[in-house]
């Protein structure tokens, strides 16, 4: 087998066998298929793209280059959310413990802010002492305990991909429904669950800008996750909003606590509900999604989530003490008010807008490495179809200093368009 | 100016500017833009195509990182011819004296047999004492005295295109109009033409196998040639059977001998001589082809150019009374007689089957390194349209030893076809 006839056939718009596609990456993983090759494999995976089955061979060559989560010993379902990233979304901070605590097992397992959106494992961190770097026995533990645990991803998970994702990054090869699949699924798969539920994001805030994009994805993500022998539901969901009102790290943690105390904004509602009653259908607990979202709003009356998410917090080193105390006035000083500029509705406030000033603002990051504010992040006072008198707060902006607020300030200004009528209501899901 | 975005807007199918072509050629020779990208964008490139004017820039950019020879002082006009590689194709060895005979200069710069197609260079070693490693004082000369000269690519014209080739050879994106078309002419370009002709092949021994294909390259070279100033003609001629009756080193060196004292293959004289009557019209030697055919029909009966390639050889080197004398008896005492399987007409007798075997037989190399034998090759005695008896010689082969001619004559048994009628005449040029 010769790496250039692989890269030829794919070129060629011909389909590759399991072998092919395991030579490729096993080679690049191994130090023997050099860079160069791979990056024209890729464009041409890019352009030509992959068969389901194609995509189920790569996706079990990344998973097979790494290890697996053990869990056994701890009874399941193990049901995994993920989000295709977004603006203001904490809904894995309200589905984790709302799951737990209808006997579902959540091994999440979370990102970190980049680029434009935020990411799970800073926003849980901006809770003092809170810790993300869990050992396999701590998540084990937490699983066990709670029923569920919030952790990052080893780097024994899937180094296939994280190889192949860094030289997609440098080589405009990303937005590959194929390839995006496979670097999904095969973090995924290698995470133990058995079920996955997928919140496939479209708009300005998310990864994918149009719906049809989306929607291919979420059809990939479920064909190939079930070739995968996983069970698997995906939403499709609009980001062309920040969700909710709050968008930053402690910020949001708050608002996921007001969801958990049944006070949460409508649309994280929506989303984290319809998220966490696929989800106890694929687990068993729902015959189907009416009583799922039924069994949910039940659970989160009864307490045990937000429960849950303190005693959670408490196991991971969190501080739930002065989480509670800090609720509400954790904030920078760096702050601003920024004023509807006439009398008028909200038409849109543009969620990539929002998130790219919140890099500004100390909530996000550009590069792996720069750290993040906690007390960051903007508070919308106003959203799409609310009126605002002129002169009326539409967001609140907290920065981590001075300067990041100046910066931040004209790209927020420019997020806010305003309309004479009240925009027409859109779907949030489907 | 970032080379991720300059490969996503060509993975997008958009147009390059000349900045954004030489941030990636000229960043690569520098050593700037790194190996893995400019691998993603050839594949690009590859799939998405370049239009015209692109293609000019990036020949300029590729002719631009190295040097031009100098004929400065040198009266012209400057020709040269360039095939796209065949078996057997020996007209180079024809035509450079023949233009040179009725007042063209030819400054030809050849290449070494690589693969299943033979090269110029090695040919004309195979006359003792003959070296193609000018330097640039004596190729002046040659073209000065002899009016042209024979000579190897320095290793300062067109870097970019060395390296380009070398990665587009390891990464299955060889096969690209635009990048061929600018890895010829900017070497061409360098070499100080002011006209070029252009033997285009198809047919199994050509690297173009479908005339489709040959007819774009040519379109390509002729337009991106023309834009870059120089006068161009560009022929398609067929290479499904090898050109003449010989293929090797000297034993085309003999059938080059043989055309220039009028006794050549028909097929040999007539695309050298097609070739030779366009030069003569680009350079203002005939009105048209037909006059221009009709000048090198008669410089051919004056028996200069014959003159001339012979004070070519002995001023490169070359030892003239022995090239005579070895002539119809230097061969290799690894001989073998094909014989025809029945009696019947010769269908066809496929070049690329005979150009491989060639390479086991010890005329071409498989790599850039490999030796080559002087007295390696075939003999066609029957050629398409011929009636072969049962039993009769179809070709005499040559090896550089006994091994390779076991090696070599299955695929040269299976390189002849045979039928019950006599096959229908092919046009060889257009």
């Amino acid at each position: 087998m010769r790496t250039v006839n692989i890269i030829l056939k794919k070129r060629d718009g011909d389909i590759l066998t399991k072998e092919e596609i395991a030579f490729i990456v096993n080679g690049y993983v191994d130090g023997v298929v050099p860079e160069y090759q791979v990056s024209a494999w890729l464009m041409a995976v890019f352009l030509k793209g992959m068969t389901p089955e194609e995509t189920v061979f790569l996706t079990e060559t990344m998973l097979d280059s790494g290890t697996r989560v053990n869990l056994d010993g701890i009874p399941g379902p193990f049901i995994d959310k993920h989000s295709t990233g977004g603006v203001g979304d904490k809904t894995s901070l309200v589905i984790a413990p709302l799951l737990a605590s209808v006997g579902i097992r959540v091994p999440m397992t979370s990102g970190r802010a980049l680029g434009h959106t935020g990411g799970t494992l800073d926003k849980l961190e901006s809770i003092p002492g809170y810790r993300t770097n869990l050992s396999l026995a701590e998540f084990r533990r937490g699983l066990a305990e709670e029923g569920f645990a919030m952790t990052g991803q080893s780097k024994d998970i899937a180094p296939a991909d994280k190889l192949l994702y860094a030289l997609r990054d440098v080589t405009a090869t990303v937005e590959s429904i194929p390839l995006i699949t496979a670097s999904i699924l095969s973090k995924k798969a290698a995470e133990g669950a058995d079920a996955l539920v997928f919140d496939v994001k479209y708009g300005s805030g998310a990864f994918m800008k149009e719906k049809s994009q989306a929607s291919a994805l979420a059809h990939s993500l479920t064909s190939v996750g079930t070739a995968l022998g996983m069970k698997i539901a995906a939403l499709l969901t609009d980001m062309d909003e920040p969700l909710g009102n709050a968008v930053g790290n402690f910020l949001e943690v708050e608002e996921a606590l007001d969801c958990l105390e049944g006070n949460g904004p409508a649309d994280v509602m929506e989303v984290s509900l319809a998220l966490a009653a696929n989800a106890c259908v694929l687990g068993g607990k729902a015959s189907d999604v009416e009583e799922g979202l039924a069994l949910c709003k039940k659970a989160l009356e009864s307490g045990l989530p937000r429960k849950l998410f303190l005693d959670n917090a408490t196991r991971q080193g969190g501080d739930v003490k002065r989480l509670l105390e800090m609720r509400g006035n954790y904030r920078s000083q760096y702050a601003y008010d920024l004023k509807a500029e006439r009398s008028a509705y909200i038409a849109r406030i543009d969620a990539y807008k929002v998130g790219l000033a919140s890099v500004y603002l100390g909530v996000g990051r550009n590069r792996v490495k720069d750290a993040v504010s906690p007390v960051a992040g903007v508070l919308l006072r106003k959203k799409r179809e609310d009126w605002a008198d002129a002169g009326e707060t539409v967001m609140t902006v907290y920065a981590k200093d001075a300067n990041s607020l100046r910066e931040a300030m004209p790209l927020l200004k420019d997020a806010v368009s305003y309309g004479e009528t009240k925009p027409s209501r859109k779907p949030l899901i489907g």
